[in-house]
């Protein structure tokens, strides 16, 4: 079956200060005509950071478009030019304060693919050394470790429901079976 | 440590034909102020869709923001006052011409709460009793299914990269494992 949309044309309708949105009108794969709104975003990344005694690098944040705290694992925005990994290290760094010796790209994963074309890119984080961190300013969170076991367990209850966050978590866990660990 | 950020008000700043976008404007836990731009959206169901021989209904679409086909589990927005297991059921039957017997709620999680206030609601639906689909005028998707064990590979190396999709099978796995079954 033919499945792709055939871009005709479009604009730029919304740029805030934070969020753009444009709108394209496509082609259907039966020849009809239709419309398509999504949120340009520049890509995140999101980072497992692991202790070495199998504790996970976690922050309490609040998120204002839902009115509360998630707990979530370090991620933040990619900058122009910036390579994914260099990303990856700055954001840990500035939000946690942790640097890590040993990073492995773990996937990329798209969260919202009907209105926004986010990618985030997932790295894992080990031989982690502690130091300030460095928040933007008003950015303010708060951050912590758990055991491996005791994320899961709040994964699985819904205590942790950010999707970010629930992804790495599962790419974390197959990628630690592939080798054999438990974490 | 106090996170909350208290709104001082705010206005819709853009509407077009499918998104809403809200800036308000914030007090920080330090006194200061700062703008949060956001898309409204009326929530989603997602369905973790389960034959008797173990097998996991799945669908590819083409998803206009990222210019590409996913992989994903059958999903859907909750129209205005309809309760989410209702939109479940619609939405398997509409995608998928499935009906189910058995329903359960696996949770709720949130894929986009930087940005967007979508939630979604995932189900899980067995005892399938497979019949016509009913796509909406313009929905173009292929259904198939796939065993659990060679969904969760395609999860594991990146094929499977919908962040929906694989919250689903944590959560999924999460409840199989719970119940003492592998799926």
């Amino acid at each position: 079956m033919q499945l792709d949309e055939q871009r005709l044309g479009g604009a730029e309708v919304f740029r805030g200060r934070f969020l753009r949105v444009s709108r394209d009108e496509v082609r259907l794969p039966d020849g009809t005509h239709a419309s398509r709104e999504y949120v340009h975003h520049p890509g995140a990344v999101a980072v497992l950071a692991l202790t070495g005694d199998g504790q996970l690098v976690l922050e309490c944040q609040y998120r204002y478009p839902l009115s509360r705290t998630f707990i979530e694992i370090p991620a933040g925005k990619i900058d122009p030019d910036e390579a994914h990994e260099a990303t990856a290290r700055r954001e840990l760094m500035e939000e946690t304060g942790y640097s890590a010796a040993r990073w492995v790209l773990l996937g990329t994963a798209y969260p919202c693919i009907g209105y926004s074309d986010e990618a985030i890119h997932y790295y894992l984080a080990e031989g982690l050394v502690a130091g300030e961190r460095a928040l933007d300013d008003g950015e303010f969170l708060e951050v912590f470790t758990l055991p491996l076991a005791t994320v899961r367990q709040m994964a699985g209850t819904g205590e942790i429901c950010d999707s970010k966050t629930l992804v790495g978590l599962y790419w974390l866990d197959a990628h630690l079976a592939k080798d054999g660990r438990d974490g």
